[in-house]
Formats: structure tokens, C-alpha cells, sequence
């Protein structure tokens, strides 16, 4: 299916029912959400910020009029973005988010007993102050550990400037346009690699494989430049319409490395609490790709 | 998340955009994907009918309103739906598929080699007609294969009034509600139950556990009544709006006794072709079941 189908004009949110918050996967393929009140909605410095409540998702929050994240279907991106990755690690102590301002990935990273400091670097000081106004069950208290330290400022600049090494690095970004443009280039991505441990990873979500073939191929392609195993993995979002592809990068670290076994065993020696996705299975099959995915990422 | 959020009227195609063909998972969240060309629509002695062109998916095919199949998503569907069985089974020649008029279940199973018989039990002769016409890529001429029969009435009756017993079941049917209603129900598994083999399957498509919890437990539920053995997994079905549960229910058979290998031989081994999404690897996967879908089936 083409990322670009063209053909006609786009059914925008302006042609929508009153009250209906639209997502397009393509121009011709699209779901939407019913908001029953809208709590804020305002121009950042940077993007325009919207939080409504919905009744399917809970509190649900957006960025440029594409949703980010929601109370009640989190944990399947935040629990997928860290845990293969950071249970994958023999023993993460240090990690590094670029975005995810809204505090989930942070509070995934926290649950690891290992991990003595988060780095959260995210460009737009309104999407954690709104994390911390409406979204508490995303975040539960991160921004509060003493082991995470919050910088107001630009990704691409922080990594470039850096001189620590990671164990983990987390890019939970916008898609691709707007303030996250630079973040989907190749010298970000080597840039981050100069930042790692050589046991370390970054996790990253890529797109979807049915809607956005062609941006599969290219993020691949571009993220096998800059690290020498690259792991793409897949799951299920549901807020950004369905099956979703993420990707382990590393200089040595494969997610695959691990049995089902090693991974339960893990999440218990590591107090990993709170789980409502992530397990030894799910862990498995994430990395299991169907055909026409393989052919995608070959 | 509730099944019936309730609360205002639903957004429901007479809103919607012209061209914009919607389904809902909730009152309160939908999809929807562009119709470039609506091919036919006509009322039959059952339900509605309607084949439309689309970019996405190519043609697609609803009935009563609900996205049923497409030209470029079938396979999501009717490979997740008849291999895990079909594999399982150390030789299966006989199958019953009730529904299924498109002939996608019938063209999957077809491929095994040891298959000798498949018998198509479909209500609706208009349905079949529309398939032929308009979704060759779909049933790739399994209704021209000598193997199959092709039984035009009520699926119930066909297995209430059969004496044969069959190595695969397939439950291809349309949601509850409409002509499928009744089969729904733990008579018609019990039915069912009474014509596999001993080392049999059926298997069926459930429900969204994100959209709906409360159909896959009371679904999960009748099956334990009338199966010793019964396998919930999960697939992505983007026509169906992403994650989606099928089962496989049987005396003895449970597709988790295969590993990866032993799935990827007998993919050779059978010669089966054109798998656009199963293999060794999403076989063990489908099974692979999130904690808040383990405790939905617990």
C-alpha cells in the first residue's frame, strides 16, 4: 500500500463531525476518536498542544494535531519502546530520552532497579508542563525521582554536545515534520551512536509497515549506516491505527539474544512492576516479522 | 475500555464525508478509508452488499455496512485464520469452512497438499457471486478447484444435520448480529465440537480485546464449554482496525506444540505458497498473549 496514494483531497479534520479528533495513516485511510470535552488547546513555541477527554482512551493528548499518547493505551507504546531493549541490557544504569516529554518512557526506564539516571531531553517545555497537569497515569510521578534530571532544550543539539555514554537511548519523537525534522536524518543517528556504550541500544518507533512501507525502508536503511545491528521489531498501537514498527540499534546488543525465560526471569530479578503488555512471550514475538515485513526490511 | 462507551449519537456514515466508508470499533472510535469507486451495491435475500475501489486496499468488499475482506489485506486474515490449525494437524484432508463466500479460507487451505475435501457452507449465494466477480486475488480460483463443494444454506442446519466429522472447522463468519447471530452461540460450538475429529480443530475470529473485552471473555468462556483445548491468539487485521483475536478449539490439538521449526519444516514439507504473512516465527507469536490479555482469558 503506497504512503502516498494522492488522488483527491485529503478528508481533514475540517470536513469531520463536530467532535471527532482525526489520525490519517494515508490520505485515503484514517480513524478518529470522539472527544467529550476538550480541556486545552494552544500554541506552544514550537507545535500546537491539544488534551481532550475521550471516552475510549481517557485523557488523550496531541501535538500538531496528531496523537501522541492517552491514559488508557500507553502502555502498549512506552512498554514496547523500552523494556525489549533495556531487558536486553545486562545491566542498564544509564539512559538517555530525546522527546517524551509527556514522562512515559521515563517511568518505563524508572521500573528497572539498575538505572541511576534518565536524561530526558525534550525541546517544548508545554508538553511536560500538560504531562504533569493531566497526564499522571502516563508519567506516575517520573518527573519527581531523583534519579531524572529534565532538559528544556533541542535533541540534535544536547547529543551533538554530549560526552557521556548511554546504556540507553530512547528517541520518543514526533513523526517526522515539525520541531523533530532533524531527528530523522542519518547524522542524528550516527550522532547518537557516538553516544553509546558498547553494550548499549536505542529503541526507536519507525512507522507502520502496511501504511508506510517506503518510510520503513528508508528509516532502515538509514539506521544500518549509522549501527551495526539493527533490530526492527513490531507491535500494536492502537492510537496510531494498528501494527507498528520499532527498532533495537546497537554496536553489539540484539534484542533476540534472549529466550522467553531469560526475559521472565529478568522482569522478576528486577522488580519490573506495574507490566500490563511487556512479558517473556510478548518479548519473542515482537521480533517475529511476518513475510511481506521481512521483504520490507531485507 | 468498554465495549459500548454510550453517551451522544454515533458518528455514523450519514456524518461522514461522501466517499469515506467508516467502521466502527466503539460508538466512540472508528476508521474510515476512501472509496474512489463504489462498484455495487444491492440489497440480497440476507444482508446488504456493497464492492467498492479503494487506494488502500483495493477492492473491498462490506456487507451490512461492515468492512468484510479486501483485495490487499485478505491475507492478515485468512492465513492467521486457517494455518496455525492447519499446520498443527499432523495431516489434515478434510475441512468445513461456514461463511467464507469470498473463497479466501477455502484458496489457504487448499494449499495444503494432504487436503482432499473442502466444503464451503455459505448463506448467502450473493455472496460468492460478488467474490467471483470482483475478488479473484482473494479466492484464486478455489471455486474452480475439484476439491471443493460449494453448499449455498444456513450454516447451522448444515452441521446439525452432518454426520461426517472433519480434521478442520473454520468459522468464517461475519459479526454477531445479522444472518450469523445464532452461530454465536454454544449450541452451535457444541455442534461443531461433535464433527471434528479427534485430533481436529476449529477456529474462529473473536473480537478486539482493545474494543471489545467483554465479547472476547464471554466468547473465550462458551468455547472452554464445548472444547477441551482452546487456544486464544492474536493477529493485526487492519481492516478490522488492528489487533484481533482468533482460537483454536479442539480435543486434543493446541497449535503452541509446534516450535518455529518444526512450523517452518512443514511449510515445506506441505509446499504451501504464497504466504504473504505466516511463518515459523508468526506462528509461535499469534500465541504470544500481552498480560492484560492473559488476564482477559484467565
Amino acid at each position: 500500500m503506497p504512503d502516498k496514494p494522492g488522488g483527491g483531497s485529503p478528508p481533514d479534520a475540517a470536513n469531520m463531525p463536530p467532535g471527532m479528533l482525526t489520525e490519517h495513516l494515508t490520505d485515503d485511510w484514517a480513524f478518529f476518536v470522539r472527544s467529550t470535552r476538550e480541556f486545552e488547546r494552544f500554541r506552544s513555541p514550537f507545535q500546537t498542544v491539544d488534551v481532550h477527554d475521550t471516552v475510549t482512551f481517557g485523557k488523550l493528548f496531541r501535538l500538531d494535531g496528531h496523537f501522541m499518547t492517552s491514559e488508557r493505551d500507553e502502555f502498549f507504546y512506552h512498554e514496547n519502546l523500552v523494556h525489549p531493549a533495556a531487558v536486553t541490557h545486562p545491566q542498564p544504569t544509564s539512559a538517555l530520552i530525546i522527546g517524551g516529554g509527556d514522562g512515559g518512557s521515563a517511568e518505563e526506564l524508572l521500573k528497572h532497579a539498575s538505572i541511576q539516571t534518565v536524561t530526558l531531553v525534550e525541546i517544548d517545555m508545554a508538553v511536560v508542563d500538560i504531562a504533569r497537569k493531566y497526564l499522571a497515569s502516563v508519567h506516575r510521578g517520573a518527573f519527581d525521582d531523583p534519579r531524572l534530571t529534565l532538559r528544556i532544550e533541542d535533541g540534535f543539539a544536547f547529543v551533538r554536545n554530549a560526552t557521556a555514554h548511554y546504556d540507553l537511548i530512547v528517541l520518543d519523537l514526533t513523526d517526522a515534520g515539525g520541531p523533530s525534522a532533524a531527528l530523522y536524518t542519518p547524522d542524528f543517528y550516527r550522532a547518537c551512536a557516538a553516544r553509546l556504550t558498547p553494550t548499549g541500544a536505542l529503541t526507536l518507533h519507525v512507522a507502520s509497515p502496511i501504511a508506510h512501507p517506503e518510510r520503513i525502508r528508508a528509516t532502515i536503511a538509514q539506521l544500518r549506516a549509522a549501527f551495526p545491528v539493527v533490530t526492527p521489531y513490531l507491535t500494536s498501537i492502537p492510537l496510531y491505527g494498528g501494527l507498528w514498527m520499532m527498532a533495537c540499534c546497537s554496536h553489539t546488543l540484539d534484542p533476540r539474544q534472549l529466550t522467553t525465560l531469560q526475559v521472565d526471569r529478568r522482569i522478576g530479578q528486577r522488580g519490573l512492576k506495574d507490566l500490563q503488555y511487556y512479558n517473556g512471550d510478548t518479548h519473542r514475538a515482537a521480533m517475529a516479522l511476518p513475510n511481506f515485513v521481512r521483504a520490507l526490511v531485507a
